[in-house]
């Protein structure tokens, strides 16, 4: 399924070597889904999305924090917040982000929901935009109006694969991710699908994800789950440090599950749930490190002994975006002398006479220094793995962070040198 | 002479296409300079360069303000002070950086002063030290002592060219800068050489740089004026944003001139000595600058309609670091979306409605959106040229500020990911 759904992808990307297999998606009650193909890309494929939901089903977005944002950002902020988080369904076109694009581009989103709206015989404001692509080109929403009907007609519940491959830009493979859980002793399930490659940094990626399950949640307990699991997920990896203008994360609840519904995050019977709808973000964010552009390499940063928690992000982020650590990961060399350069310039309290660095198990640097009996063959050879753990501690308090990033190679170059040709 | 010169350089590294000649340096009367070789290289290269000045010499230095530093730039430091700016000698290596080394690296910096300091007859703490190169390896001091007779024997006022390319590293051309201007009526000669091409970045780059005058000046005065000269040069260039450990800009003072010493650098005698400073800096950081690791762009960004000047700044190094900015340019790509996506996520004030972008004289965005007759082919031939310039008005404001950087091509993975073999 991986090679056939990849094939949205621009022509000529390989698959990351990094990729990991789309599971089995199933359905969640209430929730259809159908693809099409507006003509955003000069090449053939789909690069559209619909998604029904059924009467009933809440909703909770995290948005870009980017100061420009998009036409659809700003759609679905104001739609849900018209609306109470009461949604109905969602367009999602891939090939073009409809950020900067002034009134002319507000107009083409208010088209597009109008459009799937009157023929899914909902509100526009109940219906969620998304959009990625290049920026500063405005949505042609006539090329979408004329392609709703045939989606409407072909919305199905079992098309989350085909979806997953549908909002794919330079993705070299589509994401996505399950869980099964259990609300009050009543199995619920929780599905999501992801898109990113490139632009991808904290608050948020170039990163496009919708999550449904079957949960029976108000919009406002779902908000609350939402924002503290993108936190530590979405907001958790980096490839280049650039920031869209579009990153969307839609949760939405149907709640065909039989339990009553649950009014709190806080309600203790909602822990076994955050724990999956965690789990679910974390996959599709590392998912998206993992498609990376040009990755070759999967990396987990940890940095420990910080002055704060907020502190050793920083740290873990300066070191996850420093070009240099990025290109010696890629070269497979185990200059640790550029993880000190990167702690360094990140402007934290550390002590430099205490500063500790491992690779894996291997330490590489103690109290300030290369480690007695440093054995820079075993580190060459550990440099070799597909996935790396860098552990660096600070030597300053006990702060803590973990940050998921890739290496950085000419074909980020090329892909990035060249997108929109 | 740039060819030849540049032969100390990695070898196999293609000249910067952006390079520029080293001009005639001259001499400066009370310095002499020796260059030797100490085989911190693997192949045949200068890496050691000793400068000599005349009694009665002031200085000044700018160092990283990076976390971690480095042997040679807490010796410096401290030898500063502790002298009240007096200097007689500096040793710069280049291949070892004598950085996170601990108790070793400090005695090593200290035995390679005292070497200088007993063949010269001065003191060891007027002897200033930098060193460039791999981070964590201690120095190995007991390769530069034997050779320091040699170099003292070898001194010699017209060593100029020699000394700014033993000071490469990864540098494919070696960067030099002079000018003449006047004090109080008197002719003064300034004279500088930097090295420097990748981990470059505001405060400062990786970079080192040796200036000398005849001016007489006290190290009050110095440092005032060498302080304020770097922010709006080396401080405004920024090639990867990566900051290194060991930066340092040193500026000596030989009294030789024959005008009285000016002791307050605020006093207007010293005026046209101030903007010939800064011109011999700027065209050194902007020489770094132009040997970018892989750089086939030299890219000057404006930022205006800024809240503030500091804010101006932080959107300019943001959209001068953004990996996605510097692909497309790479690229030849007039890919203006991804301006704005820098723009917008530097998180400072910004009025998206008002944001304006130009490429050259050429406007690209204006309003919040694309310039109306937008032309996608003269925006693609002006990509074509070496020297780009971009403008960007953000829409709050009149602060401003100007960056140069460069783009991000894969030599600069290449260069990067091959580094130390």
């Amino acid at each position: 399924m991986t090679d056939a759904a990849a094939a949205p992808g621009k022509p000529g990307l390989a698959i990351s070597p990094l990729a990991v297999p789309l599971p089995e998606m199933g359905v969640i009650d209430g929730v259809r889904l159908a693809i099409g193909h507006a003509g955003f890309y000069r090449h053939e494929r789909p690069d559209l999305l619909l998604m029904a939901f059924d009467p009933g089903a809440t909703a909770a977005g995290v948005f870009t924090r980017h100061g420009v944002g998009s036409a659809p950002v700003d759609w679905c902020r104001a739609a849900l917040e018209a609306d109470g988080g009461r949604v109905r369904a969602l367009v999602c076109n891939a090939g073009c982000a409809n950020s900067f694009t002034g009134a002319p581009g507000a107009d083409a989103a208010r088209r597009t929901a109008e459009a799937a709206g009157a023929a899914l015989g909902v509100a526009a404001d109940q219906v969620m935009l998304a959009s990625t692509g290049v920026i500063g080109v405005v949505l042609d929403a006539g090329r979408i109006e004329p392609v709703v009907p045939e989606l409407v007609a072909g919305l199905d519940a079992d098309s989350w694969a085909a979806a997953a491959s549908a909002i794919m830009t330079t993705d070299t493979f589509p994401k996505g991710a399950v869980a099964q859980t259990q609300i009050d002793r009543t199995p619920v399930r929780i599905a999501g699908i992801a898109k990113g490659s490139g632009m991808i940094a904290p608050n948020m990626a170039t990163m496009l994800a919708f999550v449904a399950t079957d949960a029976a949640l108000p919009p406002a307990a779902l908000q609350d789950m939402l924002s503290v699991a993108v936190a530590e997920t979405f907001n958790a990896v980096t490839v280049d440090g650039d920031r869209s203008t579009n990153d969307t994360c839609l949760l939405i609840a149907t709640g065909k599950a039989a339990h009553d519904s649950v009014a709190e995050a806080a309600d203790p019977r909602l822990a076994d749930f955050k724990v999956a709808l965690r789990d679910v973000l974390l996959s599709l964010a590392q998912q998206l490190v993992r498609d990376g552009e040009g990755a070759t390499k999967f990396v987990q940063v940890t940095i420990t002994g910080a002055a704060s928690d907020a502190s050793a992000r920083r740290i873990c982020r300066t070191v996850c975006e420093s070009p240099l650590v990025k290109t010696a990961i890629a070269g497979e060399d185990a200059n640790w002398g550029r993880l000190v350069m990167a702690v360094g310039r990140a402007d934290e309290p550390i002590v430099r006479e205490k500063i500790a660095i491992r690779f894996g198990h291997l330490l590489a640097a103690v109290e300030g220094m290369v480690a007695p009996g440093y054995d820079e063959a075993a580190m060459s050879a550990y440099m070799k793995a597909s996935d790396l753990e860098i552990a660096i501690d600070v030597g300053v308090g006990t702060g803590r962070a973990v940050m998921w990033t890739c290496d950085l190679t000419k074909r980020y170059v090329e892909i990035n040198g060249d997108y929109r040709s």
